[in-house]
């Protein structure tokens, strides 16, 4: 199906502007400070009704780790009109489906439902924007569910854990360096008082983004949203977002850590690295090609040098998002082949970027790599709930939809100096920290 | 002075019981919630004047770093009574001399001055504790003073930058890993709201500790207190003390920094270790010792082992303190002699204690440790304003009096077993960062 779009819209592959204007995108701000965004699509008559806040991990008061995360669950608890559980029964028994999802930036919550049942969602969404209701044992309950949530996902993943501890050592200042699910010790001293002051302080329309995709138009959406969200007050008091800033980072730094559990040893290096800005995103468009050039297939950098030409590793990948608020990073990978020590892939991916650095970009593959993220823009535009994440992430992160729609032309605008550039720039191993993810026991 | 003083109590220096009941110190606790500690040297009609903040560094908000230790600054500006300088002005036309300290944990005022105007402090000190006046001027020059002494004490030394980015690489979550000073673009944006927010939280007698050590009595001090002090109002709103704390440490963590400036390269290392607690200072005690059998002087393991057997070092050094509210580092530095890389050295320090963990403790050598401990609390014991300190100090981390005159004969009770026992405890790589400070440019 997807492969049949891109060989249909063949024709458009090679015209960025033309493709943007393809996104049919409406925008507009409710008098309460509430930004929507329609993206019209009317090939099935469904809607995928999102909100999103401007308040994620990286937003919790010191040692309150997990909250934003811990308020995702209980949103699904009940409200004055609604019973715990009831919300997502109500979409399911529609025929649709329910989730959400915290970030360090945000947090979201959407729906994927017929699209003439998008009154009642938004009449449910704006409830409990407002009115949540915690019993006591859903906020114990719900919170052993968490802690078991991250006993798998994290306790029991030596990976895991190495990220977290490597996130940690990447971020001198920056909550980024703290969990998103939390600390253990600190989602354990989580309570109601906690979740309340989060959902107060962020959960209010002029903290939000609605996003509604699909078999709708910008004025039914409109006459919709002003009937449920727009009656919600604005929180007044809202600070500006602002949070601790990374300090220079100047010592090159290291991270070992040794698992019985680990099958797999291998060698994950980070860099700091800018994000896309609104107005300002030249720099993160080159870094994003950087990573496709170094390591985004078989054919990139790093595979031919350490997999190809050295069988120095079994897998190597390099990768970067702008999508980040704040300072992100730019991170590789590499997995060594049998017999080779984390210290030799280590120095054979040392070797490689200088190399790289010397050699500068194949042109060749620069094109190959832009005509990629052309399809991939086309594949995208196919799928209308990605379209509406990507969207709602990106004003979560202060870029407009312009931005959004200004970005595929960027990416097509970059060359061969200015990724060499970046990589200049943000190739510096005083912002980065190197890790081991090692399966021997650690020793004194 | 102190070496005669010594030779004196030569009878006592094996009684550690009799010791602590030499310090003449008694403790009481004001109706508003302020702590008073007075201890009586009648030698010199002199009396030390500190007043102690429950609040340091590593209580500001995230993003605000450096403000306990600027309000500190902007203390000497003026009140509704006096001029700005004038309170040091006054004390030093009256022979005295003051100053201030910030420390993570705490921020102290001082004044040693002629006892017959303790009076007088007091009154100038509990103005200043509810009445200062900041004008815009003031809150701009000393910023800006603050940003010189962060230039001249950290940007311009390599050593400085050194340890700022290894302990902010220390510490995963807590805000010890922020500097005291603060980061720099953080001062940059401090004023007069968020000095004043610090000042109304945290300064208010119920927050504070009185300590006068010298040519008084208890009777005279609590009455004048009573007068000063005790006319304040308690901050009813202040909150039990609490910082988000470290999570489990599980990955070994290396840092290195290359500066054209530095002079002399060194291998620095830290491990997290744990404080004083009130009533539970036995491994903190034993850390204590520890560091001292370690790196404390010319006839300890690692000056044997590295500067004497092996010509690895031209020094070496451990120091622990458990001074501290919550977790602080056990660490040690070795400076390589000439040509000894710090490969070399990081080895040799490895190869050491391995080697220190299989021997055990010098029975003689413990002994003699422990000899000089208590030789230093006899010494100490003659300069009251150290010892003022010491209590000050401690009351700031939650110590209580009978912990300070505890804590040399649970040093003296520390045997080589329980040394070894916290050897192994806190001697783990996984919650250690080892640093490299070299001269060397960094290079791509």
């Amino acid at each position: 199906m997807m492969r049949a779009l891109a060989t249909l819209m063949g024709l458009t592959l090679f015209a960025p502007a033309a493709m943007a204007a393809n996104d049919q995108v409406t925008d507009f701000t409710l008098d309460n400070g509430m930004d929507v965004v329609v993206i019209e699509d009317h090939r099935a008559p469904v809607a995928v009704h999102m909100v999103w806040y401007r308040a994620g991990a990286a937003d919790e008061p010191p040692g309150d780790s997990g909250v934003a995360h811990y308020l995702e669950h209980l949103m699904f608890k009940g409200t004055d009109t609604l019973d715990p559980g009831e919300f997502s029964a109500t979409v399911a028994r529609h025929g649709g489906n329910d989730n959400a999802f915290t970030s360090q930036d945000y947090t979201g919550y959407y729906q994927r439902i017929a699209a003439d049942r998008l009154d009642m969602m938004m009449r449910m969404e704006a409830d409990r924007m407002m009115n949540l209701r915690l019993a006591g044992t859903d906020i114990v309950t719900e919170r052993n569910v968490i802690i078991e949530e991250r006993n798998q996902r994290v306790e029991n993943d030596p990976g895991a854990l190495f990220r977290e501890q490597k996130r940690a050592a990447q971020y001198l200042n920056h909550p980024y360096g703290i969990p998103i699910i939390g600390w253990r010790a600190e989602i354990e001293t989580l309570g109601r008082e906690q979740v309340l002051d989060f959902y107060r302080t962020f959960y209010a329309p002029n903290n939000a983004i609605l996003v509604v995709a699909g078999d709708v138009t910008p004025d039914e959406v409109r006459t919709m949203a002003e009937k449920h969200y727009g009656a919600l007050p604005a929180n007044t008091d809202l600070s500006p977002r602002s949070r601790p800033q990374e300090p220079p980072q100047r010592a090159e730094r290291r991270l070992v850590m040794r698992d019985a559990r680990v099958g797999t040893p291998y060698v994950s290096r980070s860099y700091l690295a800018p994000e896309r800005d609104s107005g300002a995103q030249q720099k993160a468009a080159a870094l994003t090609l950087l990573a496709k050039i170094l390591g985004g297939g078989q054919t990139s950098v790093l595979a031919e040098k350490l997999q190809f030409d050295a069988s120095v590793a079994i897998h190597t990948a390099a990768y970067y998002s702008g999508r980040s608020l704040d300072e992100t990073t730019f991170n590789m990978v590499v997995v060594p082949a049998e017999g080779v020590s984390l210290q030799q892939a280590e120095e054979a991916l040392d070797t490689a970027l200088a190399e790289f650095m010397r050699e500068g970009v194949d042109a060749r593959e620069l094109e190959r790599i832009k005509l990629q993220a052309r399809a991939g823009q086309i594949y995208e535009r196919d799928d209308v709930q990605r379209l509406a994440r990507r969207y709602g992430g990106a004003l979560t992160q202060g870029l407009t939809v312009e931005d959004v729609q200004a970005w595929p032309g960027i990416i097509q605008s970059v060359t061969a100096d200015d990724i060499m550039a970046a990589a200049r720039d943000v190739l510096d191993k005083r912002r980065a920290v190197t890790g081991w993810l090692d399966k021997e026991e650690v020793t004194q």
